[in-house]
């Protein structure tokens, strides 16, 4: 399935020179277009599949829809203008399915379904498998912090309170509020993926009667075959799981960001230096501590997305085309944002060189 | 221990008529310059208390202390001039009492403590105080819900799907959207609440270390004898714990917020009425949905305050005073919008008039 | 027009001890209860005194308005009750004003206008009263800078890029960049002043027909009487220029927070101490640079406000109450942040003392 | 210079079929690898040759530069590496550059010069080419509302403040309202873009000793070369422009938002509809207000992205890594959100049709 005729355009973020810096190719690649209209077809595959054990639609027609879905090379310039028109890529990507379909199959397809079905679930998807990435990486940078203390822990350095000298403490004591901070994230982000990770099937004003008396059935079954939260909870108009799950992503940001503006105290009085660091085009004494630079422009940043999050929560009516649209702007930057830092601040730590 | 003679300031939220639409009496008195300095006084006292049961300092010294503090009268004009200067009020509070001490107990009272101690545990017993009163708004507004669901639930209304008449559907389903936003939402609030109502209790730099070994052990009497969370952990530079008190809050504020334009949008399609609407200056016929329209405003406010939560998270060293006026800045007017939010979101669904 | 009865709620920014830290009552009295119900009763007198005089309402009604005006005396407990149900206090208050007059005057007082007339309005005269002030402290900052320029410029001090040591730099550059900041302020504050200070008068639904083909006159000659723009421009849902004024406030306090960034961190090195610095309640050797940490607390304040402003410029149709009420809760805490900006930062330039 | 062989990574804003609702590929252009690498080179050549003018270096340095720019071919690998190492491109760009050299062009090239230099004045000339254009696309937008005015201004339609029906009105009050909102743009616009499209010539820490006594001289040849703004400001510190730069941007996305929010209300009260209008996946009835929608969504968004370009007006010392960093993340961002947002308001506006 090919998007290579697709046009890319340049992002800060990702693009070029930039995308070492700030870029995160494997988060990227979650929210690809590739990847993304992958998890649609298989949603429209595996609802089919489900409708026609149950007797809603006809095995012939899921079997039509399988194939059709797996051998689908998508028209992208016919969906790109469709989505201008249409605000939403499903009505054309389901057009164009159709069109590989004949006989009963061609209404059978999508039925009981609406675009935001498609949309909030391969975006669900997405969370799915993003969390266990989150997770390994916070992992490794609690790894270095390990190795830091260890290696450094009973160092002194100065404390300083409100930017003045106050006493000597151990470098230990500061790593130590540093792990207390992210520590308990992996289970937050756990607990806060497992919440947004949930299938929505519910039609088009949410309440899931196109779908008739198995609507539960369905998305318990397509819950269990996607490894989703099967909690049968409609979140078509209720986005708070992912403003809560894009608020665990802002912590993770924030938190490496305090680390971030320690290190970067610490280098400037000298306390630390980082291997590799960066150099000036102009200075050539100079090692810049590029990383904690970063960690602090991410947690900026992150801090700065989170109200969009929230203002889509006061989504209005049965669907809001703006607020949904505000998301797909916001959510996977965050959650990039969120993995850019954590393995920024893995290096980062794992780069310090104690001076003193 | 009367703050009369402080002339207080004049605020949008609470001032003068205002106060009926923006303010919040309750709210404000749990964050009132006399509750947080009874607050403040009472951390003294029983740090003393337990210092002196286990021999830090003396029975004669504690019971002085406790005295000074029960007799406190504090000259409100010094307070204000020294935090000026100090930038919090802990310094000069100290010194007050210490006049009306003698003997040992002069240097014994605040012994191994810092500011942030105090104003930390005050902020922790004032959240342990907010905390069931945020719930108990809460169940008053899912009771409203409720009722409203068994009144008009059955009615038909329009369903809406951007911002495009779509099918109808029972107005029971959109109430249901309502609660199920905000149901989970309790539980929410008290873990977190748990989370950052949590004692303070670590020394200048937060180690603790001038608290001795009975560091622990002081601490862990403290948060019982204060109902506090008392699992140890300083959080001087680990603010995580107060952004996410603060994101549940704001999550309560734009799930109203999606509630109030909802019923907005209603009350402009003509689907519903508020009993006691707002009335105009120029045209007598109209009724206008001013508590919707506050659960928007409000909702909007929260989300706008949220990311300077997370700014401070990215706390420096071993104390932003920066970061930490940040928070004593935004983190009550987040507290005090959750509450606003609740209770004027309760009055509208009470009001509301079904209208066809 | 006393409001003593009124009881005055506490907020961080301007309560008890923290007022001298964080609360400006020089703004706050711009925006107090007292101030703005006298701007109210102005407007109503001024316009119906412009009435009588063009013949649109009788002499004998002007001179009972302008009399029981005068004597006015709000009942601000009904006052309270009726903000709550309109969400504005002017029906209510146009109420009570009407209740002290007889005859024609009855009908005559308010006549054509609205509540927002007369809130936007007053906002105005509360912006003209608030430019000068803003102005003056913008310059005697520069002042501040200017003689410490002359008293330390020439000092030689470590420049720093990147926080990283790059090479000397004369204290005196540095200094330059803060001015070069600052000086240019002045003339966006007085700009955007004039385009927000202006007269507010268009009737019910903003086509101010209710005034008749007089309407132009009326405004223009109560936009001289008040001292404000009188550029015609009904501004009832363009509320663009209410937050370019906000914007330029931020700007003021984002500049005075680069100010204060460099001076904690320059404290922290040891180059300058301040005098009469913070005082700590553990450490005696401690002085913090207090006026430095609260300039950047207040930058970031700012800045998380503003996006508040953007949002209510997206005000629906004729007038948006919910927008209306964001403006309220915002607009004078951005004003009095830049107000307290520029004054901490005077005290904190001038209290600068260089030590290397 | 081709980029071919970079990856490029999707971004939501502009990758595969999103590019149509929410890419521009025109404002995408002027912020590309390619554009940005090109004005660098530039800079280099232009620099280097009014260099040579003054007798700073070579004439022949000046023109080998000339020359290894224009056959200039990045090893775009390197240049990703090191800008991970740097946080800034440059030095690795001069070091290729400098590879293409020989004899003293070797350290005549950037001579004088820092990376904050090249990376500013190349945003500088992207600012330049950005203002024409969204003034254009400003222009087209008010075209169309004169038009629609033209069409539908005398239609009555119902007037609402509120959200409530207040007194009819003709559809060209409002319009007016909307044109009133956007007219006087184009000036702040260009006075803004005039204030940023500044060049920056400063050398390591601002002072400009290095390019010596010449410093004013090469700075304002270069700004007439490149038809920058020409006041000899620096403002390797003094970001405010930028910012508010970037607050026009968001001026404009919420004007465009405020005109979003009337339609989408104006479509769901069947006042307008609009030809073309989004289609559904499952309710073939509906013709969904996308473009309005989408106005929405990038108001919200606009102003979400603000605060972060005040945060980065506190930049510490003489440079800042992470503000710097901070702004190429979201300056770029925010000025294509303001064009895109006129583009779509031209759309929208154009396809409007009155159905009463």
């Amino acid at each position: 399935m090919p998007c290579d005729d697709v046009e890319m355009h340049c992002y800060p973020h990702g693009s070029a020179w930039m995308s070492s810096l700030l870029g995160d190719p494997e988060i990227e690649e979650l929210f690809s277009p590739e990847k993304l209209l992958g998890h649609m077809l298989q949603v429209e595959v595996e609802v089919a599949s489900i409708q026609a054990r149950i007797g809603q639609i006809s095995n012939c027609s899921a079997r039509q829809i399988a194939k059709a879905a797996h051998e689908f090379e998508p028209d992208v310039a016919r969906l790109t203008r469709s989505t201008e028109r249409d605000g939403v890529v499903v009505p054309e990507l389901v057009k164009q399915l159709r069109e590989k379909l004949f006989g009963p199959a061609c209404s059978e397809i999508h039925f009981g379904l609406t675009s935001q079905d498609i949309i909030d679930t391969t975006l669900a998807m997405a969370i799915s498998e993003l969390v266990p990435l989150l997770v390994q990486r916070l992992s490794s940078l609690l790894g270095s912090l390990d190795r830091l203390n260890a290696d450094c822990g009973s160092k002194e350095i100065n404390g300083y309170t409100r930017m003045q000298l106050a006493k000597p403490i151990k470098f230990g004591h500061r790593i130590g509020m540093w792990q207390a901070l992210l520590v308990n994230q992996r289970k937050v982000l756990e607990n806060r993926g497992k919440q947004a990770a949930r299938v929505q099937l519910a039609g088009p004003v949410g309440t899931g009667q196109e779908l008739g008396c198995s609507a539960t059935l369905i998305r318990s079954e397509l819950a269990a075959t996607l490894s989703l939260n099967s909690d049968d909870q409609s979140w078509q108009t209720n986005r708070l799981a992912l403003a809560e799950f894009a608020s665990a992503c802002c912590a993770l940001s924030s938190s490496t960001g305090k680390v971030g503006k320690d290190l970067a105290l610490m280098a400037q009085l000298g306390e630390v230096g980082f291997v590799g660091g960066g150099s000036s085009s102009s200075m050539p004494h100079k090692s810049n501590p590029v990383g904690a630079e970063t960690m602090i422009a991410l947690g900026h940043y992150a801090a700065v997305l989170l109200p969009g999050m929230h203002n889509a929560v006061m989504h209005e009516q049965e669907r809001s085309g703006a607020m949904w649209t505000l998301e797909w702007i916001i959510f996977p930057q965050i959650c990039l944002i969120a993995g850019k830092s954590l393995s920024t601040a893995e290096r980062a730590v794992s780069a310090i060189r104690f001076k003193r």
